[in-house]
């Protein structure tokens, strides 16, 4: 699997998101402005990596500033620019306020300000993926607690939240490599998840590349192999978690949770802490994101409407936190929001 | 709107219906081995377009029958050749039955039997689009009643149960043009209906030649829509309605209506009463029709998976009859099956 976010010798590299699996390229980035570009423009994706390219994107942005007496007001820039790219995960506010932590912190001592502030971001990829590997294992912990007699379960995921979407190992990808390093996945179903097909294009490419048993479905099928009985369990991830509990997600995340409560499921949710949002009471203070409708109304480059179709482009959806079964942190997996407080 | 089933001289002309809405155009027919590819391929789909066009496919076979002593065993053959084309679509042996007893019938009198059969497709068209024309009527009714003091309804529709899924007018389309045209309607969510497409190409297709407000949605969209408080009521066709009222339709039709019953928003099923088999208990009875891999893993020929990926193309799904407010047929809209039996 190629590195996700490196930065080397003043360029961040971002594997191009929007490419795969088709190709195998990176994006070099030099600006915080082009940063935030491709965030907004998905070139990198997923909650946590956004807060990861966006914490290198504030280094660029302060590497940029020349007068260093003006640097206070350049870098409420920098922080708006990147801010204002995706308003929905609320990682990229997190780790805007870590570097701006540390930005305070270096400015009042002796020694290099912008050699500390790329080794704040680099310590911020390092500490998602950390979290992502104590992700796997309280996940993998919780399934082999929730199916104590079953031996191999196989399990229901939405969207991309593996490796690529965190920079390394996954959240919900995260439970599920460890779930079948431990022996216990029997297979993986994989939405997936129109209009930018990450179920399809991301998590299929990682699911592939790590041998792991899948198949993809389209996102209105999880109820046929549900009411079947395929599905032991759905693992996502999250976008942003209200303080009661409430998840953004991927668009259609809702549906799926519906779906398994319906038919007894357990719908766990998988995120690292910097994903919780204990600022935003519930999920309806949440802001979705609505993107551009050509996403919707066009599938690689061709109209799949007559044109002249209208349509909606919401990016994520609320869970109500009645739906979720646990959030699996790095700190380990709670039944109940109210013990994360 | 061209029309999509039509006999002149000899020739069966199905309008289409892979390349729409991109280019208009009709495969010809002579034979019923080239109807029942037809149907395979879905060219024609939909049950009742589909019933018809089996119609025509029979009496293609009966006059292609040189030898007349042996038209029984010859006929025996065309029946299975065109009831083996899909499985699911109850319409096709129903109008196979019909064209079978008036091949019965007509053998035992004077006259061109020939003649007579194709009299017989024809009345299965007209009687399949009166039936249409009624649906719309008792549909829209149903609506009045169930939002009395509401004075315009916005409904979602899954897949296509148009003209184009039957010949002229509609079932679930029709219901929806006739509540177009009382007034009562004021808007159309059209889901896209992956992997096919059926949605957003023809659904999208018919209320934009008909001047219908829409928007077209994925497939993941509908339970955002319905939590935003934006859809009314569910509008669906069927393939196969059983004896206890479980509902065989488009795949990702189960998941709208678990949606719809956790918001409180009728379920309607509208479909002519040749949908409804009487001889299958329930719903565990009827066959789901799986199509080939390729559909799903291919997007207008191209593929959006990494190769060698695997996944299961179920084209059907079975809504249990719990979940359906109300069926609308030509003879009615019924809240109970018992009523029908």
């Amino acid at each position: 699997m190629p590195e996700v976010i490196y930065f080397d010798r003043g360029t961040l590299f971002l594997l191009d998101q929007r490419a795969l699996p088709r190709k195998v390229r990176y994006v070099k980035i030099k600006t915080h402005r082009r940063a935030a570009w491709a965030i907004k423009d998905m070139v990198v994706r997923g909650a946590p990596a956004i807060g990861i390219a966006a914490a290198y994107g504030y280094y660029l942005g302060y590497a940029a500033c020349r007068d260093k007496g003006s640097v206070k007001e350049h870098m409420r820039e920098v922080r708006e620019d990147l801010l204002s790219s995706r308003p929905t995960a609320v990682n990229l506010r997190w780790a805007l306020d870590r570097m701006e932590e540390e930005l305070e912190k270096l400015s009042g001592r002796e020694g290099d300000t912008g050699a500390g502030l790329l080794k704040a971001a680099d310590r911020i990829k390092e500490s998602e993926i950390e979290a992502n590997m104590k992700i796997g294992e309280h996940g993998a912990r919780l399934l082999r607690q929730t199916f104590p007699g079953k031996k191999k379960v196989n399990i229901l995921t939405h969207c991309n939240a593996g490796a690529l979407a965190t920079g390394g190992w996954g959240t919900a990808l995260g439970v599920i490599r460890t779930a079948f390093r431990e022996g216990m996945l029997e297979s993986v179903y994989a939405d997936e998840t129109r209009p930018r097909l990450q179920g399809a294009r991301l998590t299929c490419y990682e699911l592939f590349n790590e041998g792991i048993p899948f198949r993809m479905i389209c996102d209105n099928m999880s109820g046929f192999f549900m009411r079947q009985g395929g599905i032991d369990a759905v693992v996502v991830g999250a976008d942003r978690i209200a303080k009661n509990g409430d998840v953004a997600n991927k668009i259609g995340t809702y549906m799926v949770a519906v779906l398994a409560a319906r038919h007894n499921i357990p719908f766990f949710v998988a995120a690292p802490l910097s994903t919780f949002d204990f600022d935003t009471p519930s999920g309806d203070g949440i802001e979705i994101e609505y993107r551009d409708d050509s996403e919707v109304l066009n599938i690689g480059g061709k109209a799949i409407c007559p044109a002249g179709t209208c349509t909606k482009n919401p990016a994520f959806d609320v869970t109500p936190s009645e739906l979720v079964a646990a959030y699996i942190t790095e700190k380990g997996a709670v039944r109940k929001t109210d013990e994360l407080q």
